[in-house]
């Protein structure tokens, strides 16, 4: 049984991992060195332990002991009790779901590991943005992708923000993190994946037009800029989603980076 | 020719159309009060001149003449040149684009109006995020959805967020508001269109299972409860976005509205 230590002063050194959650430059340097992540609300804590992290502690208000309480019960680690306006005080912003969790990392496996058994992955190479991985994430579990590589630069999936656009799905879809940017789809290859760089170039192939492989992989530029024109060279086609006719001739040329990975991992998954 | 009018004082009446814009509920006042919208950025203030709004005035950093002189122009209203700091002062934070503009709404056409003479419609009943409404507006029109029909508490797409989300896309899509929610799905029946309603129910349809008409239209509910079961009710099939199996054993059971919308849109206008 966890055990509950009520606390009151927001310096409470105890409470070092909760600290300023808004600012993301702290929140990346303190993770980092303490190989911790933070999850949020119920739901999402709960997915966090059954998929293995071990905890580190929780702090929340009283009125979650109930709900969590079957996952307290089997845990050693201390739960902080705090009122809202403590919790504020230490994350610097109001905890609308009440919960929070601090839960160790675990190793990544390498990317060969997850490659092996998928027939369906997404690779993405700098998604920069938290909510869009969290995102894309969601969107890859849910549609029966198999597992996600990540370039790099890409964003953390474990970021507090991260985790909790996804709904706990980071911990549902197998990833791994390629070491090396340049040579870093050779791996794929290796392993039979027929490479799919999705791209807003009009002179792609539209996604549902390429010949099926029994191994896909979707690869997803960032944000801004797309695919590297290196990735763009590596991959066998360059895919696109098709836009109306209309909507170019309005000035309305593509979609967001989610709503794109949406459709193409719903093409790749049927 | 506009005419250029310094200002540095956040408090100048003449900036009432801009102040404190994260102020959610004041600006849904101050808005509807005067009929105007915003639009922020280069690109989406060009596309709301080009979409035919009158233009109420300009604020923007000196650097945004030159981008926008060719509009600048054209407009007989004053454009109001200030430093970062008098913008942050007035809106409320910083204005990363730099340039804001104050424009007229124009009346919206009634539901049959934007129904005559499309194929593939959305019917919104209560997306009640701004940023939802403008990414949902973006996906439509890019995949060439023609129209958009909005319940009545449906957010409105000219809301500052919306229209930035949406690329502009909100001036591309036609859209027309139901003034009755309880009859509102009765002018699409009139014209003709099937009626999907989008739901992550289990017993629902496969969306691309569904015999294609020649007039669709897709119901998408609200962001938490999907849609009323009285439209549920009166649609002639409910669909869904099959779900990987191993994705619901893993607790992965849904899609956000955004990614949803996206692959309905898709599967609706191929």
């Amino acid at each position: 049984m966890a055990s509950l230590v009520p606390v009151s002063d927001p310096a409470d050194p105890r409470l070092a991992d909760y600290v300023r959650l808004r600012d993301v430059n702290l929140r990346k340097s303190l993770e980092a060195e303490h190989g911790l992540f933070l999850a949020e609300g119920e739901k999402v804590i709960r997915r966090a332990v059954a998929a293995g992290h071990p905890v580190r502690s929780l702090l929340m208000a009283r009125r979650w002991f109930e709900p969590l309480a079957d996952v307290l019960d089997g845990l050693d680690a201390p739960v902080y009790v705090a009122d809202d306006a403590t919790m504020e005080s230490v994350t610097g912003f109001q905890v609308h779901r009440g919960a929070l969790a601090s839960l160790e990392r675990l190793p990544l496996p390498a990317v060969g590991a997850v490659l092996t058994g998928a027939r369906r992955v997404i690779v993405c190479e700098d998604i920069v943005d938290h909510t869009n991985i969290g995102a894309i994430f969601r969107c890859a579990a849910a549609l029966g992708v198999d597992a996600a590589v990540l370039a790099p630069r890409c964003a953390d999936p474990l970021y507090r923000r991260s985790v909790k656009v996804s709904m706990g799905a980071v911990f549902a879809l197998p990833y791994a993190r390629m070491t090396d940017w340049h040579n870093g789809l050779s791996t794929l290859r290796e392993h039979g994946f027929q490479l799919l760089a999705l791209t807003p170039a009009p002179d792609a192939v539209p996604i549902d037009d390429v010949k099926t492989a029994d191994r896909r992989a979707l690869l997803l530029g960032s944000e801004g800029d797309g695919l590297s024109s290196r990735w763009l060279h590596e991959a066998d086609h360059r895919v696109r989603i098709p836009m109306s006719e209309d909507a170019l001739a309005r000035g309305v040329d593509s979609l967001n980076v989610v709503a794109a990975a949406a459709i193409a991992c719903y093409s790749l998954t049927r």
